[in-house]
């Protein structure tokens, strides 16, 4: 059974606090670790990596088969059923048509000084995406990496997925070759994220990687952060759904476990403003959870971290969801868009009760790597702006130095920096500008 | 004496790769004190920040006076000359103006299936500025951090900032009125970046924190990411100039000092297709080093850091310029836009022999917290985007749902997630639509 709150309780805001508190990752420390398997990815290179691969993943490999062949990935792709194939091409195109409408423009203009201002939006040079291996091989997050790398115009992108005892998944493989990934290592792990980073003598390093990984993927994704960009610290995923019991309680559960059956910490939380509803929902689940082949991890997720929060109205509905600033935000109501006008904090939002979240998982167009434990505070989703950087532009004429020249003069020498002053004031003096 | 590089000598390769890949930083292991630290602060709140501010700032407060008041305030930009406090606005104008122009528009269409798809940019709820003490503390950050938040939107903004043994420059809290900021507390150091992200009894926790600090600083600051924001770690300084040898060698010189004169760490290149005024220029920098208050620090930095690279053409200058992804880059040239167009990688450019780096630095309008130590080839400078967030937003109707729900129900169950398909299956079972 989830936790049940109503907002008009005693001791509401002592619950609420604690849910959104609540602890549901354990965190290994494994840093140390991490630490030396970057170290020696970085000392000895592919050997290492090699080493490591047969260590953790009972595979052998050679510096000529870290990278997948094009026969390998011909074969393995050819294998793909069809109906999967147009699913997958469907949500590339999807994905492809959204992410293209985020390129941001460059601009240049002259202001009234006379100064020539801007900026320019580049790609990075190379992207490297991880791939989780085993369960968690999801094709549609190769798609939902690399896409905006590509529609960005990354030049080099290349995947990293370890393949446990040689596994792979051959969808995973199509969505590489769908999204336009160049070349796929089968290697993972910290030492794929430190080959990544750094290079081996087979692997160019990448300036920037992406993707999610478990605990020694993070900490060293953390570690390497600063010699390359990286993306979030992906958390276990959330949905959070307001329901005003004008739906169907069955469409709810199935959504709430469409998260719960991710993780065993992942969490459902639904708010409602009709109790009855929330108590058809809750029985909806246990029906689900009687069935579905994942019950187990549901039911515990379900059971740990679900919530079901009975408000007052729809305002409170979206004060207490700010809160929470959750991953996924579906909002089952008769009219979604008033509502989400309320929304602050949110990493993605699913209008109406026909947009269950799992159509953003695949195939609604936006991008399903979204901010997890509450960092939708502060932080968005993958983007093309993951993949870009911005240089700004300024250019003086002499009338313009001439007009704003003097005040950085006078706030160079007020931080005691003379030769940046002194750099103004021999261009003013080439103009005949006296001293302030 | 800097480093002489020909493009054309045997070896070059070496000697840049060499150049490229210099340690120019000690990082001293302070994360096992940094985590102390921000575990006392956790616990103790207030008690523990008044403590480490008593031992390390020699500066006993209390809850009371964390913060400064608006007397305190007031009195001490009363002292800043008026000359100052011109340039100080007009540089916050220049500031505001260039920044209002990177607001990102919300969006939202229909595509072809009848979905409405979109995102909406809302600002971050709060911001914590951490501002140097001694030496480093300068107006100009203040601006330059402070501004793209208001301008983004953020409701509370505050600022941390060391005050050893009481000790405060009146410029800093100008800027820091101008600019908007709400509160300033005079604490600094890890114990500050903890008290902005975990909150104490008197200091409310923000969801977002910028700005330079040391390697304490730096520290708390990567543990503290995913509690909340953080924007780069920033590096000591760098400029980049290439030069054709139509300017004046002085102004470069001085251009070169401007950064040189902020660390011994920072590095100055110059790069140019004219051996003999790259000889100028090295003269002209040991003429001025030889009055410059800080020519101890820019010497050191010149000496130990500094590079001269002559090159055969200028794009052979933009190549290797590439490869360096300076923070700043000076294109000291006769035509300055022509050689920007083959520039990837940097930070800023500055355009031209009237635009040196200082203009940046203080007036341009262009932000000056720029990506440091290579960081350029994968990171922006910091703009209003660090204190945005993006919610996407997906809205299906039944006609929608029709058209692309079944590709999503495929995959869904390719990738065993049997709940997502089910979500998807029950909506699509109810607008009679039979399994693919």
């Amino acid at each position: 059974m989830p936790q049940f709150l109503d907002r008009r309780e005693d001791g509401f805001e002592a619950r609420f606090t604690e849910l959104l508190g609540m602890k549901r990752e354990d965190s290994p420390d494994v840093d140390a670790v991490v630490a030396e398997i970057i170290a020696d990815v970085r000392t000895r290179g592919d050997a290492a990596l090699i080493e490591l691969t047969a260590k953790f993943d009972r595979l052998e490999l050679t510096s000529a088969t870290l990278a997948f062949s094009p026969e390998e990935i011909e074969a393995a792709v050819a294998k793909v059923p069809e109906d999967e194939r147009a699913a997958l091409e469907l949500a590339a195109e999807r994905i492809r048509a959204y992410h293209a409408r985020q390129m941001p423009e460059d601009a240049r203009w002259r202001d009234a000084s006379g100064a020539e201002l801007g900026w320019r939006w580049r790609p990075v040079g190379a992207a490297g995406l991880y791939v989780p291996g085993g369960l968690a091989s999801y094709p549609s997050s190769v798609l939902m990496n690399a896409i905006p790398a590509k529609v960005a115009g990354v030049e080099r992108l290349v995947v990293a997925c370890p393949t446990p005892g040689g596994a792979v998944n051959p969808l995973v493989l199509l969505a590489a070759q769908l999204a336009g990934v160049d070349t796929v290592y089968r290697v993972g792990g910290a030492q794929a994220i430190a080959a990544l980073a750094y290079g081996t003598e087979t692997i160019t390093p990448v300036d920037k990687i992406t993707g999610p990984g478990n605990a020694f993927v993070a900490a060293a994704k953390r570690r390497v952060f600063g010699r390359v960009g990286i993306d979030m610290i992906a958390g276990p995923s959330e949905i959070l759904v307001i329901a005003d019991g004008t739906g169907d309680p069955d469409w709810i559960a199935l959504d709430l476990m469409s998260q719960a059956e991710h993780d065993e910490s992942a969490q459902a939380i639904l708010i409602t403003t009709d109790a009855a509803f929330g108590q058809a929902v809750v029985k909806a689940v246990e029906a689900r959870l009687e069935t579905l082949e994942r019950h187990a991890i549901a039911g515990a997720s379900w059971r740990d971290f679900g919530a079901v929060i009975v408000v007052r109205d729809l305002d409170e509905a979206a004060a207490l969801s700010n809160r929470v600033a959750p991953e996924h935000l579906e909002l089952c109501v008769a009219d979604p868009d008033t509502l989400a006008e309320k929304i602050t904090h949110a990493g993605a939002i699913f209008l109406g009760a026909y947009t269950p979240e799992a159509i953003g998982d695949y195939v609604g167009g936006p991008n399903h790597v979204l901010p997890t434990a509450r960092s939708a505070r502060f932080s968005s989703g993958l983007s093309v702006m993951d993949f870009l950087k911005r240089t700004t532009l300024a250019k003086m004429t002499p009338e313009a130095l001439k007009a704003i020249g003097p005040a950085a003069e006078t706030l160079a020498i007020s931080e005691s920096l003379e030769a940046h002053g002194l750099s103004v004031r021999a261009r003013l003096d080439a103009l005949n500008v006296g001293e302030g």
